[in-house]
């Protein structure tokens, strides 16, 4: 079974990287770029069947490592 | 217009970082992860109502700085 987990950062949390990719996407002539910001997403392959037990260990996963849940939110996906 | 731009890298490229994600969820005790595999993800405010054009624009900054498409795909989703 596959999953995606999506972590983004939670709104009003400042973001210089996605700050520094919009002021380089400027410099590169890359026309009409209002605002960027960046997050992650791990493509996780799982061992188990069952989705439930997929969801409660993917959701352990993100709380204990993939996602700092005071700045950050995420999305798990099972496809 | 809102968009997102995924970056993951491409079938047979090394992941060590994956790879360290792995480790580090079995060190946590979560069960059940076969495979982690790390990608990026950009979400974009673009200027334009024209979805022609924002195609364009996020094809030129794929292209020019998100991706490196030796090594990686990417994906556009435009909401």
């Amino acid at each position: 079974m596959k999953a995606r987990v999506t972590v983004t950062l939670k709104n009003g949390v400042l973001d210089p990287q996605g700050k520094a990719i919009e002021g380089a996407l400027k410099s590169l002539g890359v026309e009409g770029i209002g605002g960027v910001r960046q997050g992650k997403v791990f493509d996780i392959e799982l061992d188990t069947a069952d989705k439930s037990q997929a969801e409660a260990s993917l959701k352990a996963a993100c709380e204990k490592l993939l996602a700092n849940t005071v700045i950050e939110n995420y999305r798990i996906e099972i496809a």
